[in-house]
């Protein structure tokens, strides 16, 4: 078959300052998932567009022709309208897993393909995976299955759905061109458009925990994903939201689940509380969703947790399972006393992943047990001597490299100085 | 072995225009040569070089690590100084032909390392593979014999010479990262200085059927080459010299060694042989030679002739074997009648080339007595009618693609208007 471009040509453009062309979009992003485009090539075009930019029209059809190198899931056989959420990556993030049940509860049908944590932030199948028995692999069929059961699904992606953002997805972690608006917007929406959800509100984190720590940036990938996904007919929100300290008290796998059963028991940290009824509210709203009950009572009255229960136990978990604890714990304690002032969310997800809560490449098996529980918050009130973090590993030789990092990564102050925090949620944006 | 660097950290850096310090350098150019970078990693980074730029620390360091990946020569044991000239690449472009064997004739040794054509632009070597018995691969003890026996070699670059230059130019070729100053000077000077060289004049081509037809880009470029020589101790000048029309009347392999033979019996076009005798002056100048007789007299005297038949019979070549003529000739006629006032060098190039003086993808073989010959050059007047070229190749069916690239190369007016023409040597650049 004669390819109708050259990819020097297609590079050229971009480098040069060009607008690529429809027929050019198709074509490279088709050329390389079929393996007729090298992945040296398509680097060197990933650079171009990271430093050169590409359009809304661009962007647009870049992330159609993802969708198109793959399968399109349809709901339509569900009696419930679907929403979903997505997260940019936070520490301590684990929204997920009591917000897909929750809003289950309240009538919703939550298709939610989910990943695996690389780097400092943790990943949501990683996290499920360290309740007993579970499992994040399900067939399209198992899927239909457990959210037609439970209204709520978590589970893997498949190979089919978008494999040329997977194949990107992998060459831009090797090759620099990671952060670029443009790359990040195309592959997280291409996932979540083929997914097939009708609704869909995104968590773009900012604030020095955040893949995005400017806010501006942050507002301008947001932005761009909403647009991309008006454009495709999914009802699309973005909530910026604050990850300049980590959400809640734990950073870590199996830590991170006790923390959401507390959620839906009607307990834990307020900030992920709150966090979750706001996403909840805003996913059953954008869907069109007349809720069953109010998600606040939903977490109270048990409903949450009901879905919950049967969510994990449809994927093979075992919701009453004691879950795994790290074999070693190792306190860090308060140096002064006074208020705490500062604490570094992306130290503390640094520490985490250290201590064998991530992974550094794909593939990599995580710790369940390992992670970071936090004693004091900013804002709070310490004295020396104070427990401020417990860490928890396997593997007693990973503290001392969990510890460096979270070195200045909390500031105490006895001065009377104002703790500087961003609001949980700067900007709703709506397209 | 442990590695000391990452390469994602490296192009990290450049991404974000920063500055790559000298280790860095040092190690992604040995990493890449030694296969521990992968092609995707060095083309994203040569993507960011190209956009980002590097500064003259940094060209320096990054030539200087080329040159290390291979062998260094030396021609310490000449008793003649040696001196070494390298064209960006014309169309008609036989400079070396000639001035190699004129430059030793005049007292020099010219240990010239040359490639082959690709693209619109003919190769040094493809040219003197037309002369029959001719080879252009020679063993270190080989090339040094003619030297000294003859004052003058052209032949190929061996496989130990700047390895790292080989791996990247055919990486550049299929990734968009061709045109970067800093990547082109690095190339041609990585080359020019491990070939040991002393002095070495450069014909940086600006003009339409130039690579850089921007003669401020040339510039740029030229500086940047001198400097490179400069710091690696080699006396390096450079002329900046039109290429907006060919040079001389011939475009082909055969051709371009027939032309060159008769400005060695002191005949030829003009142009060809003032720049002939301008890069030699110079070459003798930069080299410290004292020149055993003027270059002008030794074309007209024959002993510049004398050298090459010597030379050329060194490498197995037959100087007095018939050279080879393409089985089909078209003759291409004016038009109209008046004085011709542009001819477009790309144009020419491109048909040569189509015609099969040259090649599309590296190891394609090339036809010997393919090409253009040129019958009149701008400022001369033609009537319609009277041939303009003459094309020649082994494949009439080359013909027709030959043409079309030549409508409107070519523009006769009848008005008085004025040619526009750069002149010969535009600039001369000794840092």
């Amino acid at each position: 078959m004669t390819e109708p471009f050259a990819a020097v040509e297609i590079i050229s453009a971009k480098r040069d300052n060009g607008e690529l062309t429809d027929p050019q979009i198709d074509w490279i992003v088709d050329a390389y998932t079929r393996g007729v485009v090298a992945d040296e090539q398509m680097s060197s075009l990933l650079m171009a567009i990271l430093l050169n930019g590409m359009n809304m029209r661009e962007i647009s059809r870049w992330t159609d022709a993802m969708i198109n190198s793959g399968e399109r899931m349809n709901w339509s056989a569900l009696s419930r309208k679907t929403a979903d959420k997505h997260s940019t990556g936070g520490v301590g993030d684990k929204i997920t897993l009591p917000l897909a049940p929750l809003v289950a509860a309240c009538g919703g049908a939550v298709p939610q393909l989910s990943g695996r944590g690389l780097g400092h932030t943790g990943g949501t199948l990683d996290k499920l995976e360290s309740i007993p028995g579970w499992r994040a692999s399900l067939s399209n069929e198992e899927m239909l299955k457990v959210l037609q059961d439970c209204g709520a699904v978590i589970c893997a992606a498949g190979a089919g759905l978008a494999p040329a953002d997977k194949k990107l997805y992998a060459l831009r972690d090797v090759t620099g061109t990671v952060p670029a608006i443009p790359l990040i917007a195309s592959s997280i929406m291409s996932k979540k458009i083929a997914e097939g959800t009708s609704a869909l509100i995104l968590d773009v984190k900012t604030g020095s925990g955040a893949f995005m720590s400017d806010p501006l940036k942050a507002r301008e990938l947001a932005q761009t994903m909403v647009e991309l996904g008006k454009r495709a007919g999914v009802n699309t929100r973005a909530l910026i939201t604050a990850m300049d300290v980590p959400l809640g008290l734990t950073a870590g796998n199996a830590l991170e689940v006790r923390e959401s059963v507390e959620v839906l028991a009607g307990g834990g940290p307020a900030d992920i509380v709150e966090l979750t009824l706001v996403m909840a509210r805003e996913m059953l709203d954008a869907a069109g969703i007349k809720a069953t009950m109010d998600p606040a009572d939903a977490l109270k009255n048990g409903s949450a947790m009901d879905v919950w229960r049967q969510m994990i136990s449809a994927q093979g978990g075992d919701p009453d399972a004691k879950l795994p604890v790290a074999r070693e714990q190792h306190v860090v304690t308060a140096e002064s006393s006074g208020e705490i002032i500062e604490m570094n969310a992306m130290a503390v997800g640094i520490s985490a992943w250290r201590l064998g809560a991530g992974r550094s490449r794909q593939g990599e098996a995580v710790q369940a047990g390992a992670g970071i529980e936090i004693h004091a918050k900013p804002g709070e009130q310490i004295k020396a001597g104070d427990p401020l973090f417990t860490l928890h590993t396997d593997e007693s030789p990973r503290f001392e490299r969990a510890l460096e990092v979270l070195q200045g990564a909390v500031r105490i102050s006895s001065t009377g100085e104002k703790v500087e925090r961003l609001p949980l949620i700067l900007e709703k944006i709506t397209g």
